[in-house]
């Protein structure tokens, strides 16, 4: 349990921290990396967002931070104690653990689960750890199967072997133990029904590869369990989006990491993914012209405003892509290949594109 | 495959019938139970929405219904390709299917999806089979652990073996079949969050059931899972959610069925589960004063649209849950109960009110 005792040590030190400057009849006081818009940037070395170097502080005896001061803490001491009976709990868990009346006041700890949340990111950046890490766990959800054996909570599971369901993937996956992969690459989906297609069509074992999916936005769990399987096994990633801006922006998450997590850095970032939705070219290529839709002005101006994220501007491949988009007043869906037959996209669009290396960086 | 061929049967009769009526020279007719809501009736028999005896009939000859005979039978076709080759598509992978434009005319057979929806619920009152037993899938949702042993797609599958993450759900449960069942009783929550605190308190060890989410509204596929378990099993089945009216809508729509399906009759219903969500009752009974949540317009307003639906209008019980909601003005969450500590909910909340029954009919 590595991750256990480092951040029980971190909540200790941070602790100990305190009590050391109330020993010194100093007025307490927390340092760390501010997390607002001002201080995030794009870092096209390490391709990922992270903080910049500007820091906050918190003090006690400060009218305006002594709340946000005690909430550090009691958030802190919820977490130590979920640490030590070894459970995880949700945000909004936390948020009603610390809501409390303080004694002989009127005034609470936290009124709203803002609060809380905001204080579970400070406490990311203080102890430079992971809400996972802190026990504190994000939405569950998603499927998963592939030939792989996987070690979980005293289970050995076999994601080759669970039927039409697949496994679900938990909120935190932080200690599943990697057994035994043989599977040359993963392709990870925006849409549960087009995971449902390549399962039924046995994509994943003819191909042998992993198959993934959540429903829209990935969950942390999610982003995770691909950067494990990346980082510590070396597997290629490819990302299965509809053509449109939401599904640029999905890949670009999972790549180069979201404005609302940048403070964890590279901890959730994969550079190396690559793209294999559907592009502008595929459209001729594939005869979907019959199945455009048409951009609505939340596209188009969803489109503006990605094009000129740091992460995009530069990047020659997406914005020909959004060129062509605005050009040809069209979006187009990963089911558009269901026209050319229902297991299109599994036995020629899929192989061909992967086998041709037809991605986008 | 029983399934199979019941749905191949009914599609072939379907089109024999039309057959028959070209050859007699008639003007070709589908008669069937009208879909509107003029047509919906609760039935406190069955404890079950349904149709009523109204039907309509499309012909071929008729401007108004030309367009509508036409997708019915060209979705039926691609239902019986669908079936014949032993796959299943989504509702979106039907509509590309079965757009295409009518030779040596501008007409597409259907412009949007709704279209081929609703084609879809026809055929299901046609055929009277389900849309899963038509091979056509809804969305895939939620996760499961228990004592039970399945066989799903040619693997045995352990439900309690799964680790942290459960078995993922898949969209059609039809071909499941249940080897082993060990478990008294069946725990269905609203909430992914609360099924992992019980998962990992291990609580369908300890109290022998099965546990079962999704994530907001109740899937077709955990509907019919749900009801299999209950049919088949004779497993009671207790719902958990929020102290609100969507809760209690949610709960609802599992026993009695919902508005838009009403043409499924008692085929997803299930008259016999209990709700064992968050009750006026056990705020103060668990203390939960402090935590609860001021009703918004939409509450109230939600709250007086489900005390007048027919299958609440004459419950006591919920009448006085929705009365009392209106004079706390406040809502509760099943999170709350962390606010007395994080396995509260686990080792003294639920096991007390299964205990004592009690239940919310």
């Amino acid at each position: 349990m590595k991750h256990k005792s480092e951040s029980e040590k971190a909540l200790q030190e941070l602790g100990k921290d305190v009590v050391k400057q109330i020993k010194k009849e100093k007025n307490p006081e927390l340092t760390f990396t501010l997390r607002g818009l001002s201080n995030i940037i794009y870092d096209p070395k390490i391709r990922s967002l992270k903080l910049g170097s500007k820091t906050a502080s918190r003090s006690f005896f400060n009218l305006a931070h002594a709340k946000k001061f005690l909430q550090t803490f009691d958030v802190a001491a919820v977490i130590k104690n979920l640490i030590k009976e070894g459970k995880h709990a949700s945000l909004r868990d936390v948020f009603y653990q610390v809501k409390r009346t303080i004694p002989s006041t009127k005034i609470n700890v936290v009124d709203e689960q803002t609060e809380s949340d905001k204080v579970i990111e400070d406490l990311e950046v203080i102890t430079n750890l992971s809400r996972e890490q802190l026990h504190v766990n994000a939405n569950k959800e998603g499927s998963i199967v592939g030939n792989v054996v996987i070690e979980d909570s005293g289970d050995t599971i076999n994601w080759a072997k669970l039927g039409s369901g697949g496994w679900s993937i938990p909120s935190n996956v932080e200690n599943i133990k990697f057994k035994k992969i043989n599977a040359k690459f993963i392709i990870y989906m925006e849409k549960a029904a087009v995971w449902e297609r390549l399962h039924e069509d046995r994509f994943w074992e003819k191909q042998n590869c992993i198959i993934i999916t959540s429903q829209g936005q990935t969950t942390r769990g999610i982003r995770r369990l691909l950067q494990r399987m990346y980082e510590e096994h070396n597997l290629p990633i490819y990302v299965l989006c509809d053509l449109d801006p939401w599904g640029a922006y999905i890949y670009s998450v999972i790549k180069y990491g979201s404005i609302a997590l940048a403070h964890l850095g590279t901890r959730m970032t994969i550079p190396g993914v690559k793209y294999l939705g559907i592009t502008c070219q595929d459209v001729e290529k594939y005869g979907l012209q019959k199945h455009l839709i048409k951009l609505n002005e939340q596209d188009i101006s969803r489109i503006k405003q990605i094009s000129e994220y740091d992460w995009f501007k530069d990047n020659k491949a997406w914005l020909q892509q959004f060129k062509m988009m605005k050009s040809m007043n069209s979006k187009a869906e990963i089911q558009a290949l269901s026209s050319r037959g229902i297991s299109f996209i599994s036995n020629v669009y899929l192989p061909e594109k992967i086998k041709n290396k037809d991605f986008i960086d």
